[in-house]
């Protein structure tokens, strides 16, 4: 299957050259990522990305000085909303009805439902729910970007309370919940890339139950 | 791009007609499974593949009776580490430093790294960070199933502690994070198949900061 060809070239760069990603297959990374499925398809995340080598500047140091994250060409910042609330489940409900033309009374019934539990709930456990289903959508992007040939370096290595004040995250409802530089190997500084990938064994990691 | 097509072209099948999927798309499946980047490579959680009907039909009933449970070929269960331990540390350290056939300081200072700080951790905390681990690869699954042209039903609407007494997961330090029954379409009873896939716009998603 080309996925698994795709996600056995993949590593996680640890340099990267500095060389721009073509706005096309950014495009498409993103798009993989917005194609995710999420729990009652609500997508509780936003993605920034980050072109400006300022702001990478500013981050570098909050995280681990890690080079990937100036030397990348675009920094995406999965960020989860900071908790479930009656707006934001209304929007996307209102939006499916918008877009298949027809409401449904089990539809919104579900609504119902949703709306009288998540916003109830505390909103550190609706963030952690919230950063989950970022994460489908950050692993869709790293397969994505593994089709475009483009290398992308998964990094929760971050102080992300320092990541949402330099991107004003809060204030929006957002806390920031992992990173993925975008970018092109530096095979000749990269301790990684000739070292061979290492996974448990199928052994280790399944139980079949017949 | 091929993985678009294939991200389009799946969606949360609601009915599944019974029908077995070949043992080799399962393979294939678990091992983009397998090949998920995961946070220091830990790999902190295990996939079991229930074919057994019996425990199928006892996860259904605290799974909102859904029918996928049951009509689906084999369900997936992703369980997380109920924590990290020194242990389950040093065995992923171990097992990198056999496979690469050789030690490294940076290496070893990095392991002394985590086991001073994880397994100090709250418990509640290491789990919600496995569980997270354990989306990459649930996410990289679905993608997989999409290639195989497999349905696949990402699923986490049930009782967790439930599904942790039925396949005996906690003796085993898991916790069930999240489901996946993989199998057929039953396009006569799916009231989800015909309707139009809906996702935010690219422009209520994505902030590009220049």
């Amino acid at each position: 299957m080309e996925l698994l060809d795709k996600l056995n070239w993949r590593y996680a760069a640890k340099a990267m050259n500095g060389e721009k990603v073509a706005e096309d297959k950014i495009d498409r990374i993103l798009e993989a990522a917005r194609l995710a499925p999420t729990s009652s398809g609500l997508q509780p995340f936003e993605i920034f990305v980050i072109k400006n080598q300022k702001i990478k500047e500013q981050i570098k140091p909050i995280a681990w000085n890690q080079s990937v994250i100036t030397d990348c060409s675009h920094l995406l910042v999965f960020a989860a909303w900071d908790t479930y609330t009656e707006d934001r489940i209304n929007f996307m409900f209102d939006l499916t009805n918008d877009i298949r033309g027809f409401k449904n009374e089990g539809w919104e019934n579900y609504r119902q439902m949703l709306l009288n539990s998540y916003p109830q709930q505390d909103a550190e456990v609706n963030f952690n729910h919230a950063a989950k289903q970022a994460y489908i959508a950050f692993s869709q992007a790293i397969a994505a970007a593994a089709f475009e040939g483009v290398d992308a370096t998964p990094l929760e290595g971050f102080d992300p309370e320092a990541v949402d004040q330099i991107l004003g995250l809060r204030e929006k409802g957002l806390r920031s919940a992992v990173l993925l530089p975008l970018g092109y190997r530096k095979t000749e500084d990269d301790w990684l890339v000739n070292l061979v990938k290492v996974r448990k064994s199928t052994e280790d990691l399944v139980t079949v139950i017949d």
